[in-house]
């Protein structure tokens, strides 16, 4: 057997996510359909991790084995692209790797990116690239938000209720805010998160950015580790799967 | 009269351009038609220029007139997003202006932004954003070919064959080129540009960055004043009006 790692870029708006599911366009179904064509055996994928309907990826990471050893790897990629490009996934690497390594669970460190639109108008070049928010955000107040958000923590409240990760404790290495125009841009770094977790974090910083919660009301609603408590998640679409360190 | 300046974003990608013409949907004809229902009244919406299909813009100036003083310019803002942002157009402000203001003859400078995306993955985030360019371009020397195009020059190699300007004589006041991760980001500022000047100029840089030619085939290429000796222009989706100053 030998193994490969591919990085893969996508637009994620018109899938149902990255992971095959009884029905819908997914991309790992897509990328694997593929491999599995060109390389002339069945292929399958194992993502780093598995990214919501409207969530892109700068650099998603994947492995498939394959039962030869590819010869010319760079052909295989321009393929790959040429089928793909047209369903907006760009392959933009494939690596020979260890047998040992694995794209979920070797990943040491996940970097997820989220973007606000942060002006009177909705966005027209990058239509769903971001969450538009009209109201001016206090920057200040959320990175005083994401201080305390950082190290780690049980993040119950930052929890989809269908994640089934056995422990609610992840430890956050990270977080930037910044602003760059009308642009608020997030990075968020951990080994792992929760499913719906930054999403759900990015909801509630800009409840704070907005004025409608304050720092103690942050606190609390991280304190009750209850769903409940959380505000209203930010939308898929602003939300990008940047890099998985190994 | 009354007059206004419109600032328009759009998406350029599924237009015929800018300007109305006999068929197709136009960015002006779109505009125009939404002010013209909301102020109830026919509006003549004059721009700073055209921008050819698939050109977009950061922010595009117009002007028009309308025979009242609107009351809620940021109520009809607010109207007129709710009808184009399916369009991709965002109207990023409306401000009333003295009758002397004109958005093509009283512009002092237009920006011009041009992005290529310099790898050898195809993309697909911003999949009709880019020039994709997969040879690995020489930045240094196309700064260099930009020099040489800086200040008052006979710019008739870079002027399409139809362009109805009474003289190639042009004036550039700045060009940038900067490299950020895979991206390769040009501005350009002049009062005034002929009709695929950027386009092409941008096109016979990359010429040099890819070392197809040299700095001396560059200088003869301006020299010659012929639109035969200009490189292919840059495609159209990656240019970008950035924003007209007055």
């Amino acid at each position: 057997m030998h193994r490969y790692q591919v990085l893969i870029e996508y637009d994620g708006t018109k899938f149902i996510g990255w992971q095959i599911q009884r029905k819908g366009k997914s991309i790992q179904g897509s990328v694997q359909y593929c491999l599995s064509k060109l390389l002339k055996q069945k292929i399958i994928l194992h993502g780093s991790g598995r990214t919501d309907s409207g969530v892109h990826a700068i650099e998603q990471s994947a492995h498939f084995d394959s039962s030869y050893k590819i010869g010319n790897i760079k052909k295989i990629i321009k393929s790959l692209n040429f089928f793909l490009n047209y369903k907006n996934i760009s392959i933009i690497n494939i690596r020979k790797k260890n047998i040992n390594f694995h794209a979920r669970y070797s990943a040491k460190e996940r970097i997820y990116k989220y973007l606000i639109l942060n002006r009177l108008s909705p966005p027209s070049i990058d239509k769903y690239r971001f969450w538009h928010i009209r109201k001016k955000l206090n920057i200040q107040l959320m990175k005083e938000g994401a201080k305390i958000l950082l190290g780690k923590h049980d993040f119950s409240t930052f929890r989809a209720a269908n994640c089934n990760a056995k422990s609610p404790i992840r430890t956050l290495n990270k977080i930037i805010i910044k602003k760059s125009k009308d642009k608020v841009i997030f990075q968020f770094r951990s080994k792992s998160f929760l499913k719906n977790q930054v999403r759900s974090m990015v909801g509630c910083l800009k409840s704070l950015g907005e004025g409608k919660w304050n720092l103690l009301e942050f606190k609390k609603a991280i304190a009750s580790k209850s769903r409940k408590k959380c505000a209203v998640p930010a939308v898929a679409q602003g939300l990008y799967l940047e890099k998985v360190i190994y």
